[in-house]
Formats: structure tokens, sequence, C-alpha cells
């Protein structure tokens, strides 16, 4: 299997922007119906702000500009809800997005400017609207479309939610029918929306929970159509865990990469993590030191094929978790290091939209606010150091293909050496709350040179780079000779 | 408003087959679920037989041959009910019917034939899986949607049956909620389906209970928008009535005529009238003798403006009502006479599919049955009959749009006259169950010959062409200088 591994070339040297599309931006451009909640109020479960996808595309100068190669849209299908995870129906962009129509002109307007867009596709349950489960709710036994999900009795009591749901429901949610994906006929469906979707000119596939549909030969299937389509077109599953099953080439190019998330947040959220928002989504976590952090991050990296390390979709949080700064306590600098950890290790790194300008959010719906686009409500020197590390990312192959090391890693301190073709770099984090001086073990010439980051002096003897770092600090060092 | 009256020029020469596409023809090329009703099994409230519109394409031939050139087509928008009143997306053609590409391959078809196609338009009220509604039904008090309809209180009571609906239903139907047609984003978007599918290629829409927008500034404004799209567009509204308000130009063209269909039966069915039947869509009814039924015709012809009387849908029944031959106690000669009077007065004759072969059904569903393609179930002599009167309409201008004049009402004798540019034919019946001879007064001269029907003997003294009629029979002369 492993010779036939080969993922997209362009996600290895994407950074992605992951937008909620209800909350990034409104254009006026969209008609709308009258019953919005107020841009800057709490978000709730069920309100809508009315952001659309003219308005991502109005904003592509903004994602430009910070140096942005790829956008992960959550779903645009229409949908009864304001994540539109409860799919209405998937060949339709939602009206309150724009319809159809909103999201060719922002693929033109991205594909014009070489930023690509993958979609959420949600494709393991539907909605109680969706056609041909409604067909069942009004027509009941006698529906023809009575096998494309699994109903246990009859009337459905889809809508009756004092009683479990009566046919296969996601996690039990009555909200949320689940496909009967051993019907041909269901995957023909699905299989459909996913080509349709790709010719139509999207650059690929994020997958909501793709372990339910429990099936090696669908998600063969899903790949070999989606490849067919567009060989280019990449295939991003939200899986958690470590997901080897997935990736040995035949059906995901990578998963969103929480695995690297959750130790990205231990290690440099250690002093302020704030363990509330554990048990969630997340695991229990507990602070981890360097050598810790170093352990869990080559163990990341040596999970699969460097074809798909390299394409690996990692984060720092996502509409499914609290913004990152939340789950540290708040504690931005912890955010600016993990943010040039993210931008300096192997796999595509993906930015939460807002967490540059220092937006905050606890779990759903709290993370998922208006993005504010008054400036002077922006944390600028944050959004300064973050799109300093993604123009780093852009500028260095090293940092995006290049093979990693890890140098030291002792207490608070860490470093590491990302190499490629002659091109040497040195990745170096004081996550100490003084400044200590970091001796990193180097072996071959060179002498350094700072790419990034503000450090006190650097000093190189023999085999020894010497780091004078300042508190809380991340450095990027070329190695000249 | 008179002199600016303007009807399709078409629809005055046309002769309308209604399609019930559930239940018409079922091609091979259209993929159906499994849990489907027999074809000739007895029609079931809920049940789907599979019919879709490939199936129709496929038997245009046997309408072109019959001698149709309009077909109505009852609801084919994506619906979960076999009539496809209950619309969940009016910008799709159901999958059961083939999608869109279906209707493409049927228009395309019929129109190569010169055949047209009018639609079924169900705008005052949608369904609970309609997409806006839905909405509601999820997302409650903070759905953007509100005023898309009428909500009285929250929840939505729309799957609890037990309870009056908190919502304006049609006629206190649950699962049809009626749109909120004050709100201008409404509007917009039924004008906007309404002019889509005439920019896609229909011929016009039949409007299913328009009565029920109860504003003539919404009927105005659909007209002119739908005029814009094809100024040969016919607008045709399911009123039951007398219906001058809409048919002053400014709204519909014509409506479907009930008003012609009750004297029919119950002049031509007089002997054998299930009054049965009555009461449901139909005003209770008695037999009618040749003297009213003239005067019900002539007060029929003299309703509207003569632009309006000859674009008339008419009809002997339809997927409302129980087939004309239940009507009329399942004889078939009233069907016969009924035939080739409507085909022989003003206003466009409309054929319910299968009602040519001898069809029966009574009330919905029974009147909805699947159309047997098997031939030796079909009764030829009446498709034979049928067939001939059609050619005859087809082949006589006079009958399409010449005057009318009754010249004879006499017991159960009835004649009239059509003439138009110096044709003159005349129309005559003997209702009666023995032989008769009628004594038609004639002004003019000209010669009798028979153009249809058989008559034992035809002589003409003066003023008087006496006919000697067999039991039960129409004959159609031409008067020949």
């Amino acid at each position: 299997m492993t010779q036939s591994i080969k993922t997209p070339e362009w996600v290895k040297d994407a950074i992605f922007y992951q937008i909620f599309p209800d909350r990034f931006a409104n254009s006026e451009r969209v008609t709308k119906p009258s019953n919005l909640e107020a841009w800057d109020a709490s978000p709730t479960p069920h309100g809508f702000k009315g952001g659309d996808l003219l308005g991502v595309a109005e904003h592509l100068d903004y994602l430009h500009d910070l140096g942005i190669s790829a956008i992960y849209l959550n779903p645009v299908f229409q949908s009864a809800s304001n994540h539109r995870y409860h799919t209405h129906d998937y060949y339709k962009v939602d009206p309150l997005l724009g319809g159809n129509d909103a999201l060719r002109e922002l693929l033109d307007a991205a594909h014009a400017r070489g930023i690509r867009v993958v979609l959420d596709g949600v494709f393991n349950h539907a909605s109680r609207g969706f056609f041909q489960f409604n067909h069942i709710i009004e027509c009941g036994k006698q529906s023809p479309y009575l096998d494309w999900f699994t109903v246990k009795s009859f009337p459905l009591n889809a809508y009756d939610e004092k009683q479990k749901p009566n046919y296969g429901a996601w996690v039990g949610l009555h909200a949320l029918p689940e496909f009967n994906t051993t019907n041909p006929q269901v995957r023909e469906f699905i299989f459909d929306v996913a080509v349709r979707w790709i010719e139509f000119g999207i650059d690929g596939w994020r997958l909501d929970v793709p372990h339910e549909i429990d099936d090696d030969s669908f998600w063969q299937e899903f790949r070999r159509r989606v490849k067919n389509a567009n060989p280019e077109a990449y295939i991003v599953g939200e899986i958690w865990t470590p997901a080897q099953r997935w990736l040995e080439g035949d059906q995901f190019d990578a998963v969103m990469n929480y695995v690297l998330t959750q130790p990205l947040m231990s290690f440099f959220g250690a002093r302020t993590l704030a363990p509330l928002w554990h048990g969630g989504t997340y695991p229990p976590a507990k602070p981890m030191n360097a050598p810790e952090f170093a352990q869990a991050v080559e163990s990341a990296l040596s999970l699969y094929d460097w074809e798909i390390t390299s394409a690996q979709m990692n984060l720092l949080g996502s509409h499914d978790t609290p913004r990152f700064v939340n789950m540290v306590g708040g504690d931005r600098s912890a955010l600016r290091l993990a943010m040039l950890c993210m931008m300096t290790l192997p796999g595509a790194p993906t930015i939460y939209y807002g967490d540059e300008i220092g937006l905050s959010g606890g779990y759903e719906p709290e993370s998922r606010g208006g993005m504010p686009w008054d400036r002077s409500q922006w944390d600028v020197e944050l959004l300064g150091y973050i799109r300093g590390a993604i123009q780093l990312r852009n500028a260095h192959a090293a940092l995006r293909r290049g093979t990693y090391r890890t140098l030291l890693a002792e207490g608070e301190q860490l470093a590491y050496a990302r190499e490629l073709d002659g091109e040497r770099l040195i990745v170096a984090f004081n996550a100490a709350a003084d400044p200590q001086t970091l001796h990193v073990p180097l072996a071959g010439g060179g002498s350094p040179r700072v790419l990034f980051g503000e450090v006190q002096e650097i000093t190189r003897q023999d085999a020894v780079v010497s780091i004078n770092a300042l508190s809380r600090s991340g450095v990027v060092i070329a190695l000249q000779n």
C-alpha cells in the first residue's frame, strides 16, 4: 500500500483559514430576511447573524494579506441550523449565504488570488427536513424512501422528543437522522453530491464524523470518485484520534490533527490551562513540560507516512472546541507561541477565524461569535505576530516540507530543526515566565541568523547555539554557511 | 379595461390532456427507489406508483395521434405526497419524476411535436418540509423566516395533529402551511419561481386555489412577471365558480371551467347521474333537460369577454373529482356525448388522462389510477369516438373560434350552431334513450353534410333541418352552399 500514498501537493504548502459562514462577514449584496440576531451579541444556539459567502469574497484581500492560501468553510448547504450541520438540501448553498451564485463568486475570486476552498461534507446524517427523510415522516410505510434511513417503527417520532427516536439518529438526536449507507441508492446519492461540488470547483472535502460511516469500502469509493473528478482535491476527515485506518492512502489524505492540538495547549498553555473546558470534546488535560511535548510531537509525526503527515490539517481549535485562547485561560502569549509552533511544524496550519485578532469564546455557541470588522476591537499586536509567522512559513519551504528533528527539550525549553535541500532552520521556544538561555546542540556548521522573533543574544560555540531568550518567546533561526 | 383583454392565441386552438404524473407512465430510464405500489393496484392516499416525466415523453406519440396539443401536468416539483400539492422545493422537479432533466426532455420533445406544457402552480401553501417552514419548526422564534408564514405561538405544533395548527394552514391541515403573501420577500420568491420555470420553457401555469391569496395586486404582479417572460404564457386559475374578479384581463387568462362541467354531467348524464358523488367537491346535482342545459351553456359563455371565453379550460373532470364516467353512473354514452359537446363548444377542451379509454374511478384517490398500457384493457370504441371528435375540432376553426348560438333545446334534444368566416356548423344531440327526429330551425341556405356521427337521415326543408337521430347520439353537420 505504502508506495501508492499520494496527497495533494498544494496542501503541503497551504495555510488554512477556517470560516464559520454565519459569523464571518455580511455582504450588503445578499438580501436577508428580517429576524436576525445582532452581529455583536453573544451567539445563541439557534440564532442567525446573517454572515454570507459574498461577505467572505469581499474580505479575501484581508485573508490574502494575512498570507492565507486556503479556506475551510463550515457547512454551506441549505440547512435550518446556524451551523448548517443539519443538511436540508445538499445541492443548494443556503439562501442566507447567497445561494449557489455566491459560492460561484467566492470560488472564482479565491482562485484568482491562489486561495483554495474546502467545504464541509456532512454525509453521515441529514436533517428532519431533508427530502427523503421528510418523505417518510409524511408518507410513513408507503414512502418509497423507507430504506434511505433505518426506521424501527411507525409513525416516526421525529418531533416527539419525549421519546427516543425510533430511527437511526446520530448520538440519539432526533434532529439528525443517519443515512442507511448500505443502500446503494444512498451511496450513489452521496457520491453524486461529492463529485458535483468538486466539478463546481471546490478544492476538497472536510468530512464530518466520517468514522460513523464504519465502512472502508464506502470511503474508498468516495475517494475514487472525488479524485477522479479532481486528483488534487483534498479529503480530510474529522477524526480526533490516531487514524491509521483511514490514512493508508486509499481513503483520506489527512485528518484534523487534534492529536497535535492537545499537546500544543498543554505545553504552551501549561501555566494557565483552564481545565474547566476539558471533558467536552477534549479529554481531560494536564500541563506538559518540554520533554513530554517533544515526545508528543514526535509521536504525532510518526503516526503516518510522510505524504500524509505533511498534508495534515493542524489546528489550535475549531467550531467544535472553545477557542484556544479560552483553553489556556486567556493567555495570549500561549496563543502566540502555539501559533508560531504550528507555523513551523509539518502539516498545514489552520487558523480558526478571529483567533488572529484575539477573538475569544468558550464551547459552542460562544466560540462562534461574529467577527468584528471595527479594527479598534482587534489585538493588532497579536495579528502582526501571527501574520509574521504565516509569512515566515510561506517564505521557507523547509518549514513546510522539511525534515523535523528535536534538538532540545528541557523544562520549559524547546528547540527543533527543520531542514530541506540545504536550508537549515532552528525553531526555539522559552515557555518559561522568565528570560532563559537555551543551549541548542547542533551538528554541522553555519552561523545563526534570526528570521523571526526577538532575542537578546545568540552565540554559537562549536556544536551549541546559545540563545538568550526573553520570557514566553519563540525564535526562528537560519544557519548560514 | 375591456379593450386590453388579451389571452394566448394558441389556447383558443388547443386541446389539453391532463396528466397526474405519478400515474400516467413509468420509464425504465428513471431509477426508482424500491418501495413502490403496484401500478394496477387500487390507488391509496399515500402510495407512489412511480410514474415519471420521461414516461410522459415516451408516450407523446400516443397523445399526438389522439390530436392533443397541450398537456396540463399536475404538480411536478419535489414533494412528499403522491399528488405533489405539498411542495418541498419549487426549484426542483421531483427526483421520482426524473428531476429537472426529465422535464427538459419532456418540454423539448413536446415542443418538437407542437404540444405545449402547462404546470400546476401551488403558491398558496407549501409543506412542512419546505425549507423556510421547516426552518421555523427547527429554530422556533429565532428563525429568520418567521414572517414567511403566520405563526400564532411557539413551538409550532406542525406534527401534533391532536391540536389545531398554531399557524396559518390551508383548510386547517397541518401539512399545508400557508405563505404570508403580505411579506415582500415571499412575493418575490413566488414570482421568481413563476418566472424561472417560464424561462425554463413551460407554456403556462394552472394556479391551485388562487382565490386563497385574496389580493388582486399579487395576481396582477404575477401576471406582469409571467407575461413579461413570455407574453403567450397561459395563466389559468382553479376557480370553481364564476370568476369575473380574476378575468378582467389583468389577472388570469381563464379558469378551470367547472361552471360548464356541471351542466355537462347533468344533461348528458341526466338518466344515470350518481348523486352519491355530489357533496364532495361538487355541489348537489340534479338532472337537467335540454332547455336548462342550453340556458346554462349560454350563461357560462356570457360570463366573460370572448377573449377569455374562447381560452377557458373546459373539462369533464379532474384529479379533484370522480371521473366523469363515475359521475354519470358508469354510462359511457353520456361520456361520449359530453366529450363531443365539449369538443364543439368555445373554450379549450381538456381530457383527464384515461377518460378516453374508459378508465374509471371515484373521488380521490380512486380517480388517480395507473393508466393501463395493455391495450386489451382499453375501450377502443370509446377511444375511436373521442379521437374522432378531437380531430373534428382540430379540423374546423369554427368549432374553436366561431360564434355560438342555440338552435334547438327541447326535452332531450339539443342543437347549436358554430359559425366562423362563412363556415356554418350545426351540432345536434339526441340524449334520449330512443331514436328521435330533431327539427332544427335554421336561417340562411346550404345543404347539410354530416361531418361526424351516425345518423339515419337528414333532410332540409326551407328553414328546418330534420335529423333522424339514433338514441343517445350526437352529430355535427356542415351547411354547404
